[in-house]
């Protein structure tokens, strides 16, 4: 059943296989008005492109956003934008032998089960190249939310080594190849990376993606919250096996009394003393930053010999050959970011349709 | 904007607040000829139902269910089922005063800032009460799935300390008060949660839940990928923080080659020789177990007093008295079962959508 | 697969058979801070309900609705609103004998083809009497539209008896038992209709529904389309078999010169100096008034013997006995009303999650 | 809000303008293994493209169908199937002094109300170009029907001239310019479009659409009826006024013993003695065949002046220039044909999820 578009109000839809001709992605309900080029998309798929560092997929895609529709007079129309990235480099030659078999971790044997057979080349559809047409929906969806949302994302653990929180500088991201908030971290990231990368093997990550001047109100309860919409989210993207909302599993190994985010008022305005909460509470916005994490397990895709089988109903023994990344968490934080950006567009629109705030019959602090 | 039901093929949609009169659920998508009684929800209500230890909250519900609709002869019609369940213990005395102030780690700010009011007694829609209606929903779910599928669920740590999972059996859980699966940690933590309870305090919790036999296929990529909806199921229950599928978190930590499970055939079968991916592979189950964690908070009522705000604008200190659980964690464990049940009552109908298996040009193993 | 809900942003689920102990409705999406007591959804609730004419159902149902949550001191909180009608007069007796008998425009047989059994006491699911359900949420909706929306509608036809058109006089509707705005055409209907009734047999009807005071701008393009969100929920109304917008079928024998409404200024606001289009255009609200008709068939329950199958594969010659409308068009008219006022306040919500008008770059005249 | 959209277990979502780039549709929701190339849809597309009789705009446009995702080795993956038409001939430059006035019939002014401004080369998003792609996602859904379910469409009035019924002839559908089914109607509508045409008018029509061959069962009551489904699919065509199920209006004239299909048994089969109903009963397929008729008004586009206003608030007197259809609902025939497989396909698969008929606990016959 139908299940390839994400989002309600702000609703966008993908297609596309890894080594087909093509990706595309319609991006709908976008408010009409905003400015909007393709340079606007391309900015932020230029971050997560592949081959930008020794520690990231070599294959070459310049995943050159087209926008076929929506767009008018440079601004957006009020229907719905196409997208179209042409895949350049597919080198299928390089998957002709796992094209009958299972690789480990990966979702060769679970498509075959439920498909009956599938593209095998790059991963078809289950391939990581998907995500290219989230950070374009993302981009997007940055323009609805506008200049007062920032919404940024570091890398905060590689191999089971974190980043230094007292260190943690934004500017530092931009300056390394694994998005971290740390110069430091990042050397030693490097060199660890380097190795493993050197032994055909693979790391996992942990991703942390924040939205700050975030409007308080935005959620739906009870089953459309903000977090459970943030969680599905950032489950979909490939490879994340668990998703945190602020203090996270932290929270649950506090006391009430430690928890439980104090409010005061400085100027007026509501304020919390602190944000175990990640900026959501009974599943709607505070106001305070969005914090999301997740955890990204390591590269299924080694040079290491494992133990399969394949679709005849034979046991193999099979080594991943082909271009890939020795940390596919690095690349997962563009990725993160939008997904973050598109669940908070989403959620904006939703609450608009409740009318103006305030609401009720109420006055608010 | 709309965000009262869950599901897509098998959808329900609940109703109802803390201290109003009923809350109801319309269970929608049940395939007819189930046989189906009262009794069969009543059964799992009455596990998650209020009052039955020291440890959780002293409210006296006997939450009653009456089946409305759907149910004919004893089977369901494959029309809606209507679900009610009346209050009946509503001390709204108890919360008088917290009317106009705001406890910290609570929905009741962000409800009067989205809506302007609330309804205030014993938290209205955001209390833990709704969740009833869930159980409710999962033991429909449970008919669908079957008695080839097993879903049971444990709490494995309680205020930062974990259950021995060396010790680890299913048949304790349902002699403590904790549905822990383990009598000597149950014991631990009986002790542990007096001296909180005795305190005013209150712990978090880590509850996971398991469901065998589940029949590789369901999911459905990219988006409603089957980890993806289990992520939003449980970040969806009141005071979720945290998501974890298989290893979880824990996954980031390992080296590719043992993350990624390796397959072999028994009898004919294919088989995983590890379950660090919890039973999903690319969005879709495996056919081993799926494996979901997630972390509970601790309950943010508690006696010490508070910093916080009230809704005029002014700062107050406050101190929640009324009935509360020291570890709200406990009864979220039917709770994660049902919504496990649920989701996967939902995948099961997706998939068959697609058609019987299997599916596709080419055989299977 | 479930289908019992109608709406996206303003959204209602009911569930609930004929025969059985309750029917219920869940109302989500709606704006905090409205006025609703369960008087005014029994103030539209009593125009529909059976046994107020010799001319519908003698079936005897006060048809009392409760209102279980979403409403806090006389206000709506934005939670959903559960409603709940129990059913009193239930005479099961009556329907025994077509137990395994399929009434020829009923929908017994599909019933069965599609589940295998049905709840056959009073046509179950498929009763009219779910209707109710659709009155009560359009109570609801008529409070979101606000008193600048006047929604109203008329039988204008009755056993392909057509109203009068130059004598419509709105004036009339509420005092003939038909909603006939032409007394006189009243009078021939009921002397035409008692011999239906006498004769054991039944008419069909045509129902016009008007809202006036729409704002413009309304629908979302270009599969959400006003109209065709009109046309869904009209068709599935019981007995429905035909939806017009605006000129309708006669749109269909016009040339293109007579059918478009040409367009002037008057008092510098934009006029349509006719309404073929019923008030929209490609699928959006004009601000002219919106103008749908549906056709009603006869009721399928009559008294003549019919020629049908049984469940047991064996012919059959049968009579409807029970109570039965002589026109069941005529209560389809606060339903229609109902319908049309669900779908103007869904999409004036979805259409707020655009922003506030006016959007764009350039200012509108 | 979000509205490009149709369907649930099968669904596709378009995007694209008249003057635009390209057009693109996502179909989602295809079961696995169904054969599938190009020219499968361009067959479909190229009965409906412009510029084939002198009866429909001269605009030429191949509407060459690429497929970009979804298909492999010639079958389908069960992945969105991506297809791209792009335009080939935009004549921007006939459009360019309607770029401000509101053209009396059309879309403009309610899309400026909306929106705040369009992209008025073409109709933009509300050109009848969109319908190309429901073309193309109908060939995919035919694909999933297969070839037990037959669906054809015909023109049964222009300009307010009837087919005459009796001469009915499905083989005549191919050998005339209108898709009529008595080829000495269409020669008496060749004369009269002819003079229509050189007057600069238009007129309407009424298009019949009927699937032979539809498994009973097929529908989800009480909102998503079948009929329900296929009345927004039908009303979401442009130009759309007015949807019909079997007898339609007509239906409303007749008395109930005329209305109600009777039944009977043939060689142990259940049939309906006549299909009145349209082949739906309580919104469920019976088995008979499934009819639908629509009624299309005129082209708005005409040469005769028409008052109307500009967005700057002035009156104004407007003659549209182009190419343009003299009668639109001729080529709404393959339109109606595709709406009515998409929804068919749908409802397949979402009936699919209650799992394998026969259903429930008794013996059907």
């Amino acid at each position: 059943m139908a299940g390839s578009n994400f989002g309600t109000a702000f609703r966008f839809t993908t297609f596309g296989e890894s080594h087909g001709p093509a990706m595309g992605c319609c991006v709908d309900g976008v408010p009409p008005g905003l400015p909007l080029a393709a340079g606007d998309i391309q900015h932020w798929l230029d971050r997560r492109k592949p081959g930008q560092s020794r520690f990231v997929t070599q294959r070459r895609e310049p995943d050159q956003v087209e926008i076929l529709s929506g767009v008018f007079d440079g601004r957006t129309t009020g229907t719905p934008i196409g997208l179209l990235i042409r895949n350049q480099d597919q080198r299928s030659g390089d998957y002709g032998e796992i094209k009958d078999q299972y690789r480990p971790g990966h979702a060769d044997y679970t498509y075959d089960v439920k498909y009956g057979f599938r593209d095998y080349r790059g991963g078809g559809r289950a391939s990581a190249r998907e995500t290219a047409l989230r950070v374009a929906a993302g981009a997007i969806a940055r323009r609805i939310l506008g200049d007062g949302v920032r919404i940024r994302g570091a890398l905060v653990e590689m191999g089971g080594d974190p980043v230094d929180r007292h260190a943690w500088d934004w500017g530092a991201i931009e300056h390394n190849p694994f998005w971290c908030p740390d110069m430091a971290t990042a050397t030693r990231w490097e060199s660890q990376l380097d190795d493993v990368r050197k032994a055909g093997s693979s790391v996992g990550a942990v991703v942390e993606v924040v939205a700050e001047g975030v409007p308080p109100g935005l959620g739906e309860p009870v089953y459309d919250k903000l977090d459970a919409d943030l969680a599905k989210a950032m489950m979909s993207i490939n490879a994340v096996k668990a998703v945190e909302i602020g203090a996270g599993l932290e929270a649950a190994r506090l006391r009430g009394e430690a928890n439980a985010d104090e409010m005061r008022l400085v100027d007026g305005r509501a304020v919390f003393l602190s944000n175990h909460a990640g900026g959501i509470l009974g599943g709607i916005s505070t106001g305070a930053p969005v914090v999301v994490r997740f955890a990204v397990k390591p590269t299924s895709s080694i040079l290491t010999p494992r133990r399969s089988i394949d679709r005849f109903g034979k046991e193999v023994e099979l080594r991943t050959k082909g271009r890939h990344d020795p940390c596919v968490g690095i690349r997962a934080v563009p990725v993160g970011e939008a997904m973050l950006a598109c669940v908070l567009a989403d959620h904006l629109l939703r609450d608009r349709a409740l009318g103006p705030q305030p609401r009720g019959p109420a006055p608010l602090p």
